[in-house]
C-alpha cells in the first residue's frame, strides 16, 4: 500500500517545497488549503490549485477557517492593522502572527488525516530563519505529535514531518529548484494578489533567499530592494 | 484584576455545570460556542444563549467550525451515518466520536484566550463515565497543555481546567443542583431539538445520571427509559 501524507499547502514557497519533498519520499499527497481569511486569499488558493494540478494531486481539501479573522489580533486578518514594512532584524514577534494558528491548522489536518487514514503530516515551518513565530518551533510540533497520540483512535499513527524547519529560505529555494518544483507558481506576498509588493515581511524574506540562493525568482514585483542577510 | 476563563459551552449539561463551578471559583466567564455542523446545533446554541444569560455572560463567541461535517467520518455530523441506539456497555469508540474534535475546540479557545488575555481553559470532558473517545482523556488534555505552553507567546499561560474529569454523571447532576446550574436550559438529545428522543447515546447518560442522582430531568423526553449502570 501507498503511503499517504496530508500535505499543508498555503500557496507559498516553502509549501510548494514541502509537496515537492513528500512526492520524493514517495507519498501519496492529499492536499489541505486553509482559508482564514487572509487579504490574499484568492491568489493563495490559485497557487495552491496550480502547485496541485502540478503534481496531478486528486485528494484536495479546502476549509474555511475564517474563524481567526472573526478571532482577530493579527494584521495577517484583522483589516483594522496595516500589514507592517519588513524589519527583518527584529527579534519581537510581529503583528501579523495569528495566535497559535498552527495548532488550529494541525488539529484540522489530524482530523482529515485520522478519517482517510494518512500516515503523515507535511508542513513547512522554519524555525531558525523565521519570523519568530512560537508555534513554528520543532519543541511545538514535537509536543503537538504527542497530543495526536494521545486524541486519536489508538491504531491511527500520525508523524508530523517539518522538512524545512532548520533550513534557510535560500537553501529551501536551491533544493526547489534542484527537485524541480514549481516555485513561480507559489505566491508570498501579504498585501497583494497581482504584482507582489517586494516589502511586506513576507517578500523580504523570499527576495532575501532568492537572493542568497543566486536565483532569479520569476514572480512580478512592484519593487524588488536587495535584502542581505 | 479579575481572573478571566475561557468557558467551553456546547449548552449540554456538562458544560453549563462547567460554568457554574467557573464562577464558583470566582473566574468571568468568556463563553465560546462551536457549531460543527451536528443535527441539533440550533437547540443547542438557544441552550448556550440561555445558560449565558443565567450566568450575566457578556464575552460570547460562536464559531462555525463545519469544516469537521466536511470531512465527516462521524455519525453526528454525516447525515449518511445514523445515529445508533444507546449501547452503554460497550467498549467500542461510538460513531459519534467526530476524529480529534477536542484539539480542534481546545486550539479555538486557545486562540481567542492569547488574545483576550485569558489565564485558563474550561472544558467538561469526562474520562470515567464517557463514552470512550480519546480525545477525553486527562492525559490528552495534559498534552494539549504543554502544546500550548510550546505554541504561543512566552508570556501567555494558559491551563485547561477539566474539573469534571473524574466525575460520574450522577455527581455531575448532584453538583449542579448544589451550586444551582441550571440544568433545566441545557440540552443533550443528539436526534431532537424539541422533545428528547430518549434513547441516543446522548440521552441515555443523560437519564441514567438523574436517576443514580435521585433528581427528576426537567426537560422533556419522548420515552423515558430507566437507564442503570
Amino acid at each position: 500500500m501507498n503511503k499517504l501524507a496530508v500535505v499543508l499547502i498555503s500557496g507559498g514557497m516553502d509549501s510548494a517545497v514541502c509537496a515537492g519533498i513528500a512526492v520524493e519520499q514517495s507519498y501519496e499527497i492529499a492536499a489541505l488549503h486553509l482559508n482564514y481569511g487572509q487579504r490574499t486569499e484568492s491568489r493563495e488558493l490559485k497557487a495552491f490549485n496550480d502547485i496541485c494540478d502540478y503534481y496531478n494531486v486528486s485528494k484536495r481539501l479546502i476549509v474555511d477557517v475564517s474563524f481567526l479573522a472573526q478571532i482577530g489580533g493579527s494584521s495577517l486578518t484583522d483589516k483594522n492593522i496595516d500589514v507592517p514594512e519588513a524589519n527583518l532584524g527584529s527579534d519581537e514577534i510581529p503583528n501579523s502572527y495569528v495566535p497559535f494558528r498552527n495548532a488550529n491548522i494541525l488539529a484540522i489536518a489530524t482530523s482529515w488525516a485520522e478519517v482517510i487514514k494518512a500516515d503523515a503530516l507535511f508542513i513547512g515551518a522554519m524555525e531558525g530563519d523565521s519570523s519568530g513565530y512560537p508555534d513554528c518551533r520543532r519543541v511545538f510540533f514535537d509536543a503537538f505529535e504527542k497530543t495526536i497520540d494521545e486524541g486519536t483512535k489508538p491504531e491511527t499513527k500520525i508523524k508530523i514531518i517539518t522538512p524545512l524547519i532548520n533550513s534557510t529560505k535560500a537553501e529551501i529555494i536551491k533544493l526547489g529548484a534542484e527537485i524541480k518544483v514549481p516555485l513561480h507558481l507559489s505566491w508570498s506576498c501579504y498585501r497583494e494578489s497581482e504584482i507582489a509588493c517586494g516589502t511586506c515581511e513576507s517578500c523580504a524574506l523570499r527576495l532575501r533567499g532568492f537572493n542568497a540562493a543566486g536565483i532569479e525568482d520569476e514572480i512580478p514585483y512592484k519593487v524588488k530592494p536587495e535584502y542581505k542577510y
